[in-house]
């Protein structure tokens, strides 16, 4: 792919369109969102289709995503986008989006493709990460056909128990205790929502939202709530492992197919250059 | 697997239980329910491990199930019994299903086994079966994470339409133009419930429930449907169908892969006998 000097506005030959990709995938057979060498990923595989059909028939860039899931993490609303360096319109991005789904594997869809708004970047304007943990607590629960998105676990799981440990963890934290440490990476995050319901066939599914997650965040949570539910720990256990007073054993990473990345916010347009400034400058050494 | 020559009641050595299992599984990896030489069929593998851990330690006959299923189809409500000449007390059940899901593979689970009441025959005292159909019929629907239990059609479909003509299905008809021909076998069946709703993500489900089906039946109701659905045929086509006005083409069965069997109802403990007496007299030679 081309890597332009100047990623968006006005070029030497043409000019550069911002496409948003919205899609979604199953997990399950890929080793993640990021292109690995000799691996099956989500980037590679879409990367591939965008540069045999891209849009205006340009040369497209790196595609950027909203949340770079690892392997085994499924999405239902992942968002991305790619710069194309184009000399004649756009065209029409739905019949692409259908080119795309007829040549991509049954486990990656395209769902909307369009010309991105200006200050839009997948990545730096998104505001919110919503992500679903699907756990089957019983065997009557163990359902075959969903066995690629749900956790079977053992033990049964008090869902007001995990609730009430949740609620403790809400608001702006550093949650270093739930992130695998980079250097010179912020853990400092906003957790907007946790919390854990039965869906209409009695799965717990936990609701998680925040502005961004560091790696493993989501999993390392999940496993702490996990470990509460089932009554490995006390509900007051996990404010102390926020805190730093109690270390979070590296077993409470769940297993990641039970995690669905559901939907990525944007600020209003005209928020969105403003957003992507306060991110990059926030966190600009961070995932 | 043994063969008594008398399947219930008291035998020379021991006595036969007949023991309930409540099952479900993901019907893409199954050549269907039946044992067919080498093939991967869910009998197949279910006895199998009945085989190596009976009940009481007995001697297990074949399985005998409620819904015959297809290649490719699903069951999550699917019911099958054994009988097993045992001398010994048949044990702690649902620690033995613990052990049968630790041997069964993940498409495959027991969700209860119980010592079936006086008069139950899984098949024959069955008076109801339910099935599911799924379709997502917009791009945006296409979830790759239920890409196995989701037909994705390339039309949009007018529920309303469907609806419509689907009541003028409701109740007991000759079912043959819906149905594979069997010789001696009626194809007479009284369909209790045809319709259509969208679930929360909008994809289109068909609630299909009948005392009980012949061959690829359902799949042929479906199929005719979704003609309706997306304009292919007039409402007022379907029933020129069942009267045998028009024959249904064979193309109109649908794909299995969206069909699951959700439930199968029983009369109360008292009428299991009679029931399967009915049902045997009235379609002995017909699945």
């Amino acid at each position: 792919m081309t890597e332009p000097a100047h990623p968006t506005g006005e070029g030497g030959l043409g000019h550069v369109v911002r496409v948003r990709i919205d899609l979604s995938y199953d997990g399950t057979d890929f080793a993640g969102w990021a292109t690995q060498p000799d691996q099956r990923t989500v980037q590679g595989t879409l990367e591939d289709v965008v540069r045999r059909h891209p849009p205006g028939g340009g040369q497209p860039r790196h595609l950027v995503v909203a949340g770079r899931t690892d392997a085994g993490v499924h999405a239902r609303g992942q968002v991305a986008h790619v710069d194309v360096r184009i000399g004649e319109p756009v065209g029409d991005l739905a019949r692409l989006a259908g080119r795309w789904n007829r040549m991509l594997p049954a486990d990656l869809r395209v769902h909307r493709l369009a010309v991105a708004p200006d200050g839009f970047d997948a990545r730096f304007s998104a505001a919110r990460r919503r992500y679903s943990y699907r756990v089957a607590d019983a065997v009557a629960l163990a359902d075959p056909l969903r066995r690629r998105d749900t956790l079977w676990h053992g033990r049964s799981l008090d869902l007001d128990a995990m609730n009430r440990a949740a609620a403790a963890l809400l608001g702006e934290h550093d949650f270093a205790a739930f992130c695998r440490r980079r250097p010179n990476a912020t853990t400092v995050r906003a957790l907007l929502r946790l919390d854990w319901a039965r869906d209409a066939d009695g799965v717990a599914v936990a609701t998680v939202e925040a502005d961004a997650f560091c790696h493993s965040m989501v999993r390392s949570l999940i496993g702490a709530l996990l470990a509460v539910g089932d009554g490995r720990r006390e509900v007051a256990w996990l404010p102390d492992v926020l805190v730093g007073a109690t270390r979070l054993p590296d077993v409470q990473v769940v297993a990641p197919h039970g995690l669905c990345l559901e939907q990525v916010g944007y600020p209003p347009d005209d928020e969105l250059a403003a957003r992507a400034r306060h991110t990059r400058r926030v966190r600009e050494a961070s995932s």
